[in-house]
């Protein structure tokens, strides 16, 4: 037979139990504290990342505006930049000397054609760049030729050689000129 | 003069001072508690926020590309509007008979002119309206007459009295019709 022993300590030590000990309390406390730090530290990355979202986005939208206003001025570039040609032979068609009495009606309308084509341009913002007599300019002039032309000064373009063209202030063809020395 | 006093308290209190009472970081970790509580709470709203900012961010994103490809599709919109009465007395015009022989190069140098203008149109997009011989579209055919002609099913567009035009699949304007009853 096993002799029953009394487990006094048990006993002894029951009073204690259901308080916690102070003891580790402060260690809990010290966790706590931990997790605080870790939670606070989190959510200021956050507000850091949100605020960098917020700023990228900002930058995007004004961006955006930007381009847009770019976009709405410039629209018609395309269609302009195939239309300077249609301008070209057009007016070096009306350049034909037409004699005949009876064909004035149809000069005269495609005189008016033309007009009508012109204005529409004009209205979108395209106009001719000014040349002639005017001081030399690499950027809306292309020199062709150099000349030594009395009556004008240095670096004046003397002569145009093909028109240019500008819409809304950018250059969609230079003038071709000729430049005096 | 003022008498001097000396503060025994103060003397009397030093003992204590450098040990925290237990019962003080009892209370003080159920502040700690409230305290991670609050802050994972403004993490947890921040966190909420920073996502919202994100997905507006990515619709705006996406809207933009949209309109951007909606603006680039029909940049040429405005000024084809423009060129379209350009059109119709071009083609006025080009109907005029000329008979004398010698304008014949200024005709043919006309129609090389109307030519090259309806080709920079078209390559931006424009297209003619197709209307005679096909059932009557309210989309894009406008009717100006109804009548009753022999040989053509009902419905069916029978005569184009203007031409209309699309832009990319937009009817810039529509098709003036005669329509069958």
């Amino acid at each position: 037979m096993v002799e029953e022993e009394k487990d006094t300590n048990t006993v002894m030590n029951e009073s204690e139990g259901t308080e916690e000990n102070p003891e580790d309390i402060v260690s809990e406390y010290t966790e706590e504290q931990t997790e605080l730090e870790k939670v606070e530290q989190e959510r200021d990355e956050i507000q850091e990342r949100m605020l960098r979202v917020q700023a990228d986005f900002d930058n995007f939208r004004r961006r955006t505006q930007k381009e847009k206003e770019m976009d709405r001025k410039y629209r018609s570039q395309s269609l302009t930049e195939e239309l300077i040609p249609v301008l070209d032979n057009f007016e070096r068609a009306l350049q034909t000397e037409v004699k005949e009495e009876s064909a004035q009606g149809f000069v005269d309308g495609m005189k008016m054609v033309y007009n009508q084509l012109w204005s529409a341009l004009e209205k979108e913002g395209v106009e001719v760049i000014s040349a002639q007599g005017e001081t030399f300019d690499p950027h809306v002039h292309q020199a062709m030729m150099q000349v030594e032309e009395e009556g004008y000064e240095s670096n004046v373009v003397v002569d145009v050689l093909q028109t240019g063209y500008k819409l809304n202030d950018r250059v969609i063809r230079p003038a071709m000129v000729k430049v005096n020395q």
